[in-house]
């Protein structure tokens, strides 16, 4: 790519989410909707401007959620995440479990073989953390003890769902799976994610510490994202994800007294980045599969749409599991539902490995899709509440009017 | 390059800019010598951790110094820039003129061809506003009437820069030189510049009334990159430079009653992006070629020795057109000095046209490193006033106080 492309692709990047964000904010839905939308206009299933393969884009994309899921470590408390851990983990567990099942069941009684059933139930067991976090922080619900189970739980997901990869991988190339390459990248993986906060936690103290030494400007923030990175290599090389990696370096630097003037500085370079990631996905997504008047899409409509409802049903249960009165489980089994990039990553193994056809894959592709879309809104509905006399559709599309920031960085 | 890899080269230029930029704040010298310095250590010359080369790293240097020069732009008054114009046309002009002519004449003394003797004196004629701007912020002295001066001449230098640039390149192509492309060009760039300036304005103003309703936070920052992105773009497609561009955004943003909101929060996002610039220069250096116990070198370092005494003293003199007493002229000319990136683009089309060999190449290599290496120190010297009663040596190496940030933005 060459200065003028790159330069085009960010323009309409970030015309294209802001416009559609404003607009999506405009008649009540989370920001982040609009901007998906804005790369589904923009990349493969409509005009084309963005190419959602090409090198830079995609490692611009990776370093925006890289930032995201920084940013939000940030502002999480790891104590508070420790509180509800074994709850998040309870529904992370659930949440693989009940959609796997549920994936290969649906697969082998639509005649499918083994091989392609374990191969669906397993891409229906991802969570993308990323539109989670941003739909509960442009709900302004990232404060809430929901958010807190969700994270915890997306993040446990993450780490599973980097186990499960492996398996199919394993399963795609040689037809078997290798039982002690499985449990070092699962030991590996919360290994990594462990020794991540605790080293993080010294390291960043001190880090700090030499920052407020320096006499040059934007030492802090520059070391700050240094820092995210680094942690996000260790994580890439440990076999884990790098987004893990850049969580747990949130986390770590949330605990240091410096936590609000990295946060504050760190906002505006979230801004530019973000938006990069969600239009990325959306320019994924070919919508012409959608098209019902195409014969051809006829079956993979009805695969995708019957995987679709098991994919939502068996997060939804996951949520069940908290066993908590005062918290509203609904909303965590939705929080959990959206696939987005993660899901896009197993099918696409999937398909490399030769182990679903074209046909197959769009179906898949279309669950991710529905499952990404249709969070956002049914968060909405399951957590912010309705005024009383306030009719459905007036509040359902009413502007949302709390904002992300002050709701994020308030605490 | 993959996401391991980006992180990697990410991770050593911000960790090395911020130790040597802070080394070299300490020991009094403008914090971009670190920068630079560590840009050689990680490049081709040094450990070669870094590839100059990558077409990633290349993209985001660019992107480095268009935010940079969006960012000084931000800073700057239009109309300050226009009360010196005209003598800033005057350096410009002479500026292009002694060094073109010394280094043909020089050249000629050598033995060389006309041909490349013509080279030789273009590749002298340039300006790298990037490095002079961060000196002269690292200084604090970005609000003299001598940065005035220099930055208009340095970016009207661009502008001459490229009109030469398009010679040169017909001159190696096709051997001789099209009156009518030059003047085309030369009509296109100059034409740019003033529309870019004067459409700005009237666009600028009413994006921010558009911007001032928006409800979704990052608006500003988003749109307003999305803009320095849109002039650059725009400057391209018309011939001239990407940085012209963004410079022509910066002002127009600049008059608008959101230019402080704009500047605070591209505070960050220019800490994270410049350095970038900056230690890719640094790493295209080859410091091989200084190696004085190496004979294969003796030629270039005769050859690149003397061309940079021509390229220096040319600069310099440059500075005397600005006939004012209450300015200083010597830091003026020192200001316009060094050579940076656009000098090696020039040296890298030369080399491509077939017009010099690989030893003269690296000569032109070795001008361009000393020019950008030596301007920073000069400029301290001529434009930081020394305490009386303070030895020479104590206040050179004397830590610099005043800060870019407070100085840049605090007008």
């Amino acid at each position: 790519m060459d200065l003028p492309h790159l330069l085009v692709t960010l323009i309409l990047i970030f015309v294209g989410a802001k416009v559609l964000g404003e607009f999506a904010n405009r008649i009540g839905q989370p920001t982040v909707l609009g901007e998906l939308v804005a790369g589904v206009l923009l990349g493969v299933g409509g005009l084309k401007l963005v190419d959602p393969h090409a090198n830079v884009f995609v490692l611009l994309a990776d370093i925006g959620v890289i930032i995201l899921l920084f940013e939000t470590g940030l502002a999480t408390d790891v104590r508070e995440l420790l509180e509800v851990g074994w709850r998040s983990l309870a529904v992370a567990a659930v949440g693989v479990i009940l959609p796997f099942v549920g994936g290969f069941v649906f697969a082998l009684a639509f005649g499918y073989t083994n091989l392609i059933a374990i191969f669906l139930g397993a891409t229906l067991t991802a969570t993308s953390v990323g539109i989670t976090v941003r739909v509960l922080s442009d709900l302004g619900k990232l404060g809430t003890k929901e958010a807190k189970i969700i994270l915890g739980a997306a993040v446990a997901d993450d780490i599973i769902g980097l186990i499960i990869l492996a398996v199919i991988r394993d399963l795609g190339m040689r037809g078997e799976v290798s039982a002690l390459k499985t449990a070092q990248i699962a030991t590996l993986a919360v290994g990594f994610f462990i020794a991540a906060i605790v080293v993080g936690n010294v390291f960043a103290k001190r880090l700090v510490k030499i920052i407020e030494k320096a006499r040059t400007s934007g030492t802090l923030i520059v070391a700050s994202i240094a820092f995210a990175f680094l942690w996000s290599l260790g994580a890439e090389l440990a076999g884990s994800a790098a987004i893990v990696g850049s969580f747990a370096a949130g986390l770590a630097l949330g605990r240091t007294h410096k936590f609000d003037v990295i946060a504050r500085e760190l906002k505006p370079v979230a801004y530019i980045f973000t938006p990069i990631f969600f239009v990325k996905i959306g320019a994924d997504v070919d919508v012409r599969y959608f098209n019902p008047f195409n014969e051809a899409n006829h079956a993979i409509l009805v695969v995708g749409g019957s995987l679709f409802v098991v994919a939502i049903v068996g997060k939804v249960l996951s949520g069940l599991v908290v066993f908590d009165k005062r918290v509203n489980s609904t909303a965590v089994g939705i929080g959990m539902a959206p696939r987005g990039e993660v899901g896009l990553i197993f099918a696409e193994v999937g398909r490399r490995a030769g182990i679903v056809t074209a046909d197959l894959f769009a179906a898949v592709v279309v669950v991710m899709a529905l499952t990404t879309f249709i969070a956002p809104p049914l968060l909405k509905l399951s957590m912010v509440r309705r005024p009383r006399g306030m009719s459905l559709w007036a509040w359902f599309f009413e502007p949302a009017r709390k904002r992300v920031s002050s709701l994020i960085w308030g605490r």
